[in-house]
């Protein structure tokens, strides 16, 4: 007999059917006996009025097999249940459970420890692991995104033999009798790749921050959807392409996830244009709107928090890009806008939260060995970098967008260790 | 005006064009200038028959923007050329090219060395770049396939505590104030997600072996496609949807990419069955028909060739699946065999090579737990991966495939390093 899943059990009403999945729920009322039965598709009643082999073995979480009829029934939670005929138990609980995972999410209170410590267990949760399902559309999206505009996926290596976004942050591996880094981005492999005929190619893989510090924004272990392309006129053609996969996405999942997105609450937003506002400009807006003036050549999470704030005020968007960031602060081969102190990269910001850094690079060989001794490097370990600059380097720029954040940003999580299915940061590192 | 990609030009013959690219030749014959044009989607020669700005500058490796009129050209290589009319240079080469990327690859003679020093420059031959457009169509058809399965895509840490695979072979990390492992596998996570209620989930990417030996086999990181599956009756489960997807996959090649795979030769084979040999009757068929007797619990790779030989010779297959393989050569987590000393692990051979390492793993906590001590190792270090075990594990099993492996075998490439964009080995660490 064929497993039927859970989830296309209306097609066989009043048919003998095969379940699989985890007993949930196991309640008694007079000789009848109820069961929530669940599996990966979702959830039904089961229910038996008569002894049965195994029956009275079945605890919450018991992983069984259940042949039945499924029957029309007014009062079940989904008009139908399955009239229990038989059932198999393949595995059994070992031990009480630490919280009642099948619970509804508001009743549970979880802390967030609770949830990573024990993660396999909270994903159960279903409103807990559909996190994860809306994650994968989103990366399903980008994907499909940029494979329509023909760009091709690649995969980089994350052990590599220097810093791609200054020295420090870089986690240090023991390479036989080397020392190498983990990559902290594929900046330099997906540069050198435009430059090697693909000109536009994409990567989904994780990056590498040795941050020390907490806070509820960052990971040390990261999803970076990250893309290259060439032939550009400037930034601008990467930010168009930007806003043309956001409108693809938020599309794409309203069609593909609208239950995830309103068990979340969530109304994404018809994305039309997304402001584009120079660093300076900016810092002028966060002075005459709100009477805040932060000193530095960055943005502030309460800068960016207020911008966003802006946007939405007057531009009707939660989402604000902050161009021509200063180049000190952007890493070297950004390319320098008209050779001022400011720089062709930009920011996107998503309610309050920067999501996407991107930038035109330097094409030029000569521009961009400069570049690296005006940061204070030497070109020197960037040889295996430069050597493609030498041979024919079109204009090209590209962007990265952390999964996490975006995931985060759109479900309105409050920490990103929610959107990380085993987040690593400063103290954690299992399971 | 918009860009066209060289793909595109038969649809614009006799009209105005613009097109983006690199010189890839050129040629004098009397008043004529001859160019050969090349971007991401291809060659087109350009001609030129008065002096223009910007023409006389022009040397291989040039990065153009060419204004032109498309015309038919029976003496042109594609019928047509591109009658140019403008140039604008967008970079020029910095140095003489280290070997001509252009040519015919079996004119070039080039050292795989060479070939992986100037990575970015080999890649832009298009045989070779060719290598990582396919290799980018089996991920596609990986997803595509399981997808439609209704697996899901997950991210699993690779920054870890502890080793799947045993205990050595493992790369050190410095975290922070912590000793922490790469993964050499996704092993624990893919499990533990089959357990969080996923039920089937698959995972593309990079994985981790520390192996000090050199061989035209082994990556020191390479592309693992995962994938694990819950409520199975045993490995053939596991096996049979490989077949499934190795038929899927061929299929696909031989649609999407069939000039590639004619460009090197290959004739995939039609799948129909593939065999499952127990290894104690491998071990046999190599001493009955090849007069070889190996000793060991594990296959050398001359017996791997062998069994690939004597698949295509009695099955007219290049595919054979040595099942149960000796417990003690498999992992912890494998299931055995009805308590003997074989176990519920196969590995799938093609052409000679192993291209595959799956099982049913064990499901039951306390026989987990156990077999981890059988092999000598401490349950306490397991801690997290045990922890899920205790709530309604249901069978399964799962399995990986090498990528670039399977790219090596389907092109008859000679040398893993050839399937990997940016190969980590024992030497090299860069580009």
């Amino acid at each position: 007999m064929k497993r039927v899943l859970v989830k296309d059990l209306a097609k066989y009403l009043n048919k003998e059917v095969l379940i699989y999945g985890w007993i949930e729920g196991i309640r008694k009322l007079g000789k009848l006996k109820f069961f929530i039965i669940r599996d990966r598709s979702g959830q039904i009643q089961g229910v038996c009025d008569k002894e049965i082999e195994n029956l009275d073995k079945l605890e919450k979480a018991s992983v069984v097999k259940i042949f039945g009829k499924v029957k029309e029934e007014a009062q079940a939670p989904k008009g139908m249940e399955v009239l229990i005929e038989k059932v198999e138990i393949l595995n059994l609980p070992k031990a009480n459970l630490p919280f009642e995972y099948y619970r509804d999410l508001s009743l549970l209170n979880l802390k967030l420890d609770m949830i990573l410590d024990y993660r396999p267990l909270s994903l159960r949760n279903i409103k807990i692991g559909n996190i994860f399902r809306i994650q994968a559309g989103i990366v399903k999206a980008f994907r499909n995104f940029l494979e329509k505009q023909d760009f091709l996926e690649v995969h980089t290596p994350k052990i590599v033999s220097s810093g791609t976004e200054g020295g420090s942050q870089l986690f240090k591996v023991e390479y036989f009798d080397r020392v190498a880094y983990l990559a902290q981005s594929p900046q330099f492999y997906k540069q050198m790749l435009v430059g090697a005929g693909f000109e536009r190619v994409y990567e989904v893989g994780f990056v590498y921050r040795a941050e020390d510090h907490e806070t509820s924004r960052h990971l040390n272990e990261y999803l970076s959807l990250d893309l290259e392309m060439g032939f550009i006129e400037d930034e601008n053609d990467v930010m168009d392409l930007e806003v043309k996969f956001l409108k693809y996405l938020f599309k794409y999942l309203k069609k593909e996830y609208g239950e995830i997105l309103k068990e979340y609450n969530v109304e994404l937003e018809e994305i039309k244009e997304i402001p584009r506002i120079p660093f300076y400009e900016a810092k002028e807006i966060l002075k005459r709107e709100y009477q805040k003036e932060f000193l530095g050549n960055d943005l502030t999470p309460e800068e960016e928090r207020l911008l966003c704030d802006y946007s939405l005020n007057k531009y009707g968007t939660n989402f604000v890009f902050i161009t021509k960031f200063p180049r000190i602060i952007r890493p070297f081969y950004t390319m320098p806008d008209k050779n001022s102190d400011y720089s062709r990269g930009f920011d996107l910001l998503y309610k309050g939260m920067e999501v996407t850094t991107g930038s035109q690079r330097i094409h030029d060989y000569d521009m961009l060995f400069e570049s690296i001794r005006h940061f204070g490097y030497n070109p020197e370990n960037f040889k295996f970098y430069l050597e493609i600059f030498k041979y024919g380097m079109p204009p090209h720029g590209g962007l990265a967008i952390g999964a996490e954040r975006l995931t985060c940003q759109i479900l309105n999580l409050k920490n990103i260790r929610e959107a990380s299915l085993f987040p690593r940061d400063r103290y954690r590192l299992v399971p």
